[in-house]
């Protein structure tokens, strides 16, 4: 089914990515072609993908009231993989698997959030439940400042069913969870086959998503507030995760963006 | 200088921690007085607030377009405290100093993503540049879920200067940076008197504030977008720290929100 994604840089991404078919880039009649605008219509036309300047407003309907940046790009439908596809990719890297499981999350832009620190430690895939849970909407790519465009999501029917699958493969269930004589989470060596698992907003996870983890952990928190943003807590468990595998794979190159 | 506060948690804090003046509550006609609404209009009459029913479009006005979920309360401005304060904070808590420094950020919801963490993690106050950097505003009260009422701020006229003083009093100052070249940030035990510096977006540290840090940390990333939003970087960055500090001052015992 075809989608408008929009803003600057999931249109770039998902061109840089080449995973989605592109029908169409729409631009603001009066957007000049310079900066990374012009480097987004030359990669456009190296793909082929026909240009069409537009008045405003139709690309204000198109992205739902959002902030455009003045472009919107027609596109087929995002491409999941199957969880399957996320294990192989571990495998080409010669890395024990790291994947993130999003339980039921609502909210594109936390969902967006998740996703870019994802890309940022290298996960080799997500994986998101059909239906009730966030898809990976123009929204979410949005959010993600274009990440998804480039992870491997899986979107799986029944979460628990998969993490059952995943456990015998030898991956473990993680969760994050919140509730007393839940361990901090420095307290296992997070290095191995890791399924990272984080439930939904206010709710956390469900009854037997929780049970079906090998272990849970916690994120302390001391304050007057006594409670943090689930893209917040999940970014750090990431960050956690990924440090104790030695920053694998970080290449020490940046560049600012 | 008053202003008006919106949303249920800012208010709810604000009337917590008690430290600003409070005028009035301005209440939609329309909301039922249960639930958390209920329990705020009864911290307000605990402290002899008067209560104000008024028309929607007060209150849309008074919140300039945000979510205000029905409820705005006029109080005093923003208490700010010294460096001084903050400093003697951790004295108090026989604790090493545990400081958050922000240059220019200008973006509330980062910033109050970033507060609510730094209260989450303990830290004995934040220090902000005066003009040109965002101040705490009622959307930034409204961004940290009101984490801004019960922390310590200091707005400086100078940031160098404070850092200068800080290092002074042994406080070590650690910028969070991008670039070559620079450490990851579990390169150095972070239990030591910190000053833990984010830059702005997009920009990052002014050269003269970085220049003034006693060590630079980046956090690695491995992804195909090239970077992270300040908001994450510096909840990961606050989170190293205090695990650095063995989760100082956790009593382990959370309540969901």
């Amino acid at each position: 089914m075809a989608e408008f994604i929009y803003g600057h840089w999931p249109i770039m991404e998902a061109l840089r990515s080449g995973r989605r078919s592109f029908e169409q880039l729409l631009i603001t009649e009066t957007v000049d072609e310079k900066g990374l605008v012009a480097e987004i219509i030359n990669a456009a036309q190296e793909r082929n993908v026909p240009l069409r300047r537009v008045p405003r407003r139709i690309i204000d309907d198109l992205a739902g009231g959002a902030n455009h940046q003045n472009m919107a790009l027609r596109v087929g439908g995002y491409p999941y993989v199957d969880p399957e596809d996320i294990l192989e990719t571990a495998r080409k890297r010669g890395e024990k698997p790291f994947i993130l499981l999003l339980d039921l999350l609502k909210d594109p832009q936390n969902v967006g959030t998740l996703m870019r620190v994802a890309d940022a430690v290298g996960v080799h895939g997500v994986i998101i439940q059909e239906r009730r849970g966030v898809a990976i909407t123009p929204a979410v790519s949005s959010a993600s400042s274009g990440a998804v465009e480039h992870l491997q999501v899986a979107q799986v029917t029944n979460l628990v069913h998969t993490m059952r699958e995943l456990k015998e493969q030898d991956v473990w269930m993680v969760g994050l969870d919140i509730g007393p004589n839940t361990p901090p989470i420095d307290k296992q060596d997070l290095n191995m086959s890791l399924g990272l698992v984080l439930g939904s907003e206010g709710e956390g996870m469900r009854r037997l998503v929780r049970d079906t983890c090998d272990l849970l952990f916690c994120l302390p928190m001391r304050g007057h507030v006594a409670s943090l943003n689930v893209a917040t807590v999940g970014s750090v468990a990431l960050y956690a995760a990924w440090r104790a595998r030695g920053w694998e794979g970080w290449a020490h190159a940046q560049t600012g963006r």
